[in-house]
């Protein structure tokens, strides 16, 4: 049993952040990790040659000003995400090479459709009141809808259809079928609307910190040094009069509030005791996570570069579904990032690891030539069979979720308090998020006690 | 460690009938139920004056062959509900008495709209296939729609839109916006189609067991014997090339397969070791339980009947949404049962209790008069706080999931069999659904070891 002020659950940005402000406030902490390593749903690994592979999390962009200060605070530099020469969109096995943000060379019906698609989204978005966005004047139609139904409605092209659903609906790494249109809208408004989410240059894939993301989450840790527990699943929280109780496997932790920095997906396998207020309970069944595979592939050097390629590229539905240029700043190795999510990474998974990597290779070879068979090492990270993540990348709200139970995101239940990136006003579903949400947490917690004292004290 | 042919986890009728077909095979079996209790989402009390309530599930109808083939098994008969006398609705405060299954005094324009909504949804119904929703034609576009969405589009009266949203929303016990159309469809064709689900005569509330649903349980549990453990949650399933390992508190149990027999919402709760596959373990993120209250009300008499009532409400959004007549077949003493579902009902659980007490009484006040007033006893029954229910009545499918997550439903993972009522494809979501997958899951598991012991002799 171990005493302590503050006991934080979950070592993903959010718990590491929430801890780090306590002790940097002169408080107690104990952080219990359910696995054997910190960083959540980031999750850096260091090569021999000091370069790094991001498996999780891994971009920032302007805005994103929590995360910026917390990489200040630890003397980690950004480096600007390489943008240079043209993407790539597959429609229909046909590819289109393109500079900026939209393939020119699509139907001109098509770009049309996906320019009026994107503004439309754009618009709703900035009717969203980000602290309540249940209040907002259409939430309740906006919240009865699918964003997929919505998608449906309003593009006309085909290849439109395609390239938004993979673009606004991919985000949610799920079929876009499954996420409610208010959620959305409140996520990508979140961020500055669908512009920053599709975005690398001054958009959320603008910059990486030098080191990735683990420079930064390592560097917290060595902070909070022994407060630190890893390999401690929790099991249970019991609230009583006083305090709680932390019930993780081999150690019990007894503290003056909990917060609870874990995916909700996965929170309702705590046992909480007396089990939380009824919406909150609800809200734990109702935000899903996606499934999503990360696959980085190492290269001797950044070939697609001197084919005037970026790296980008998009096919909808393949096995590949994105690639992005993932090097380190020094550009050495070469580094290619294929994301697939949704029903794509769902098939994907079922396969075995050799077809798997067969599919991955032939698509990239399809896309930048004959360098793409030569891989040097690759590198596998698939989020949906993280049992601590409970699915990636991040959890989505269905149809009615929001509107019925959004209220309970950050509203904290007793003694236990609640963070993680999905409960972030601002920058939701990002890494930023969820540092916020983890000050926004530890602050909650010290404004309570504080209160608490000075009611005693009356 | 006890050491058994089969395990089965969850003792509702879905487990319990699992477990007495293996037994009555001759196979030895283990139950383990979390609660002191058992009957899951049904649970019936018997008074001292040898009259009982119904807490859960209560009623049966024709198609449901498989619970009264049960009943006829221990000898329990069934009871009509009683139907005698006029309904009631209540719009916008105004009370519409009527016979049959239409408000007739409602505007004719409302009744028009109410009829066509119903036809059509009976129209939708008849062209999902019950083993296969997902194969429906229009299935993909019917799962990006929330029924809620289709009420709203398909209803120009705000009556008939209330009464359809009351009556095919409240079954799902959530919002409207929540539940997917094709889910509602499936579930609802499940059982012959709406006027199925709403109807008394005839209908999904036609008759009841004597003695309650607690006189076929109880049967059961005392075929069952000592294979029947109470108090003991399951908190991991390991499985192996041989058997799986069932570990619950204080007691871990051996067995060639197990049978796992728990609402989805609350399947996650459990580690499975290895993890499930994907689509499984994302299933159980997507099938929330909803919130509902039953309060069941005892009078000196059924005194509405003497008024020519029949005791059926419909109140939709009111603190007592239905009413329905829940008297054992003496009539003696008067048993008002109301039922109050989704939003109303998590608005209801945030009340003080006295509060609630006295929103129900007043609104029964004022359906049947000042006699409503003098209740002996007030029993509530609130679903949503039951720990291993998840919430109740059903787990319902948001948009988009039965299309990509359904195909899991009734899927084994290994040694792992699903059971429950919701896994049904015929009465999916009652009792007698649950029934049909108990018995399929304990056939699932003979057949599966005698295949698998064919094997071995060749």
């Amino acid at each position: 049993m171990s005493d302590v002020d503050y006991c934080v659950v979950g070592a993903g940005f959010a718990g590491l952040t929430a801890a780090l402000r306590l002790k940097q406030a002169g408080r107690s902490v104990a952080l219990l990790e359910a696995r054997d390593r910190i960083g959540g749903r980031t999750f850096t690994v260091t090569r021999d040659d000091g370069s790094w592979i991001d498996r999780g999390g891994a971009w920032i962009g302007p805005g994103q000003d929590r995360i910026y200060a917390m990489m200040d605070e630890f003397g980690v530099p950004e480096y600007k995400q390489h943008n240079d020469g043209d993407a790539m969109m597959i429609v229909d096995g046909k590819k289109h090479r393109y500079g900026g943000t939209i393939p020119w060379s699509m139907s001109p019906w098509a770009v049309t459709n996906l320019g009026i698609g994107l503004m439309s989204i754009e618009k709703m978005c900035k009717t969203i009141p980000r602290e309540a966005p249940w209040e907002a004047k259409r939430a309740a139609e906006w919240d009865r809808i699918s964003l997929g139904e919505w998608i449906e409605n309003n593009t006309m092209s085909k290849a439109a259809r395609e390239m938004l659903d993979m673009a606004m609906a991919g985000v949610y790494t799920s079929a876009g079928s499954e996420t409610s249109l208010l959620w959305a809208l409140t996520q990508m408004g979140s961020g500055g609307g669908p512009t920053f989410v599709i975005s690398g240059k001054g958009g959320a894939q603008d910059a990486r910190p030098v080191g990735g993301m683990g420079a930064v989450y390592r560097s917290i840790a060595t902070e909070l040094g022994d407060a630190l527990h890893l390999s401690r699943p929790v099991r249970q929280i019991t609230q009583d009069g006083d305090g709680v109780t932390v019930a993780a496997d081999g150690l019990t932790v007894r503290a003056q509030r909990a917060i609870v920095a874990i995916p909700l997906a996965i929170a309702s396998s705590i046992v909480y005791e007396p089990m939380l207020p009824v919406d909150r309970a609800l809200l734990h069944q109702r935000m899903p996570g996606g499934a999503v595979i990360k696959i980085s592939i190492i290269y001797d050097e950044p070939f697609w570069r001197a084919d005037g390629l970026c790296g980008q590229s998009a096919a909808p539905g393949s096995p590949a579904t994105l690639t992005i240029d993932a090097c380190t700043n020094t550009a050495d190795p070469g580094i290619m990032c294929v994301i697939t999510e949704g029903p794509a990474a769902r098939r994907l998974t079922r396969m075995d690891e050799a077809d798997r990597k067969a599919a991955v290779i032939g698509e990239l070879l399809d896309r930048f030539g004959a360098k793409a068979n030569a891989p040097l090492e690759f590198h596998e990270q698939n989020w949906t069979t993280e049992r601590y993540s409970g699915g990636g990348m991040i959890s989505h709200a269905p149809t009615g979720v929001l509107t019925e139970f959004g209220y309970t995101l950050r509203e904290p239940c007793g003694r236990v308090h609640w963070a993680g990136t999905e409960s972030s006003a601002v920058m939701c579903g990002w890494i930023d998020g969820a540092i916020r949400s983890g000050e926004r947490a530890a602050a909650e917690v010290m404004t309570a006690d504080t209160a608490a004292a000075a009611t005693t004290r009356v």
